[in-house]
């Protein structure tokens, strides 16, 4: 149940989010691509290295990990109402198969859409030449949060 | 409930996991450290650097959740007996607060141990100064398999 | 990803689950109905009656929980070979909105069936009249375990 | 890290709480009973009974899922603020050891308060005699919203 809706307003949001995303050290640490970005649903994919890996040769569990936290909270953010922030409250991630492709793509679409809070779902493909293989399933909740409540959490901090 | 026994046994175990840790790629580019490494637990630890975080200047939710599916995947490796091996199932994560600090930290332990599957606790720690936060919990399902096994399947993937 | 395959066996199959189901006192107090049932997929309903609500009047939480960790089990075992039973190893669930409806039902779906381990989707519904609304959505993970070894773990509990 | 703080004002909490649980049918359909009430904290268990197994004579995942889900919602009950209401958001358990004790006792424990989201552990235990044996570990997270809020959205659904 993808929620698709308002397109004239998600220019300026999607910009928004692409201009954050490209701030993250860690997504450029990592080497991954923020893709397709619509209402409610958002793809990031990152291309096989060998730092990416694990002592056997496949992606890291903790890339599928990363892809899955960043895809699913983006995705959330891309049903934002104005002066809302998101905040990644959990998630839960089903290892399926070895990550053995060449490149690893994450998926993530919102199936609930909150004013607090935003159910996603995540699921993870490992790509081998035309092949496409679901490697990791994932489920996270993401917080909707008043942008200036979130600017006073970060004082606290 | 950490498990702690045969203690003689366990020198070659552990020189066998910080061989295959230090061979993930993924552990270098991230510039994480295993830490203590005992029967049912152990620490992984990262220090802040800019590549690691996101556009807050905190540590990245993706560092906390490779750290998390790391940590608890080796404390589960501690206590395989000859000719088995570990595979990450599933982990679940919840973020607590912001990891704003000079480090974070990961701690693992198995609070039960089984023939074919281990369920791993992991709590993650910003630390400033002396000082230390939670600032995220988890729990992990790590299966553990015959070494064959995991051989052929690497083969089939 | 259902899997559908071999259906000619699939007869002995469904009589055994169905039996076992029969024999959860737990299944009767609730009250809810094991419905189709074909490889890799299975559905659990419960009508609304006072017993099964909370204080607000909706279907309690504890209800969704249970219908979700039987379909998801029982959605595993429809893919079992001889000699191999089920085991719940965990699961997860959100909850999406209130279970308000006149019927909760459960649909449960191998997403990864595995030697060792299966991987099930289950999501739930809250029926009204001719509408159907999703209250919950969940990952669980089953164990395939030798039915030998579980009789052996029954003994020793 | 259970959270014990300004106790003259927990009666009235506490009696609204237990009001609140006394009128949800399934706690007496299950037969289970709100044990220990104070800041942050819950117990609720429930006797063996043939109603409440699976077909093998254990308390049926079922009723351990429920214990769960109403134990770790009321301990984020006992920290709310006047105005305030705990709806459940989700939750996620491992089974650790078959329950088949004669009692079977949830304790859960608020780990991080939150002014919109605590997040609660709830460890399940089955008792044999004077024997205690942890059977279930779980996490949860339950969202704070504002009476009027809940009040609404229960019209809307």
């Amino acid at each position: 149940m993808t929620v698709v809706e308002r397109d004239e307003d998600f220019a300026p949001i999607e910009n928004l989010i692409r201009e954050n995303v490209e701030r993250q050290g860690f997504m450029k640490l990592v080497g991954a691509e923020l893709g397709e970005l619509s209402r409610g649903s958002c793809t990031i994919a990152v291309d096989r290295r060998s730092e990416l890996l694990q002592q056997h040769g496949f992606f890291h569990g903790g890339v599928t990990a990363f892809l899955i936290d960043n895809a699913t909270t983006v995705a959330a953010a891309t049903l934002l109402t104005p002066g809302k922030r998101v905040l990644t409250a959990e998630d839960k991630l089903n290892f399926l198969s070895p990550a053995i492709g060449e490149r690893l793509v994450c998926r993530a679409r919102v199936i609930k859409p909150g004013r607090t809070l935003s159910i996603v779902a995540g699921d993870v493909f490992s790509v081998s030449g035309r092949e496409e293989k679901q490697t990791a399933a994932a489920l996270a909740t993401i917080a909707v949060v008043d942008a200036a409540a979130l600017a006073q959490s970060r004082e606290d901090a």
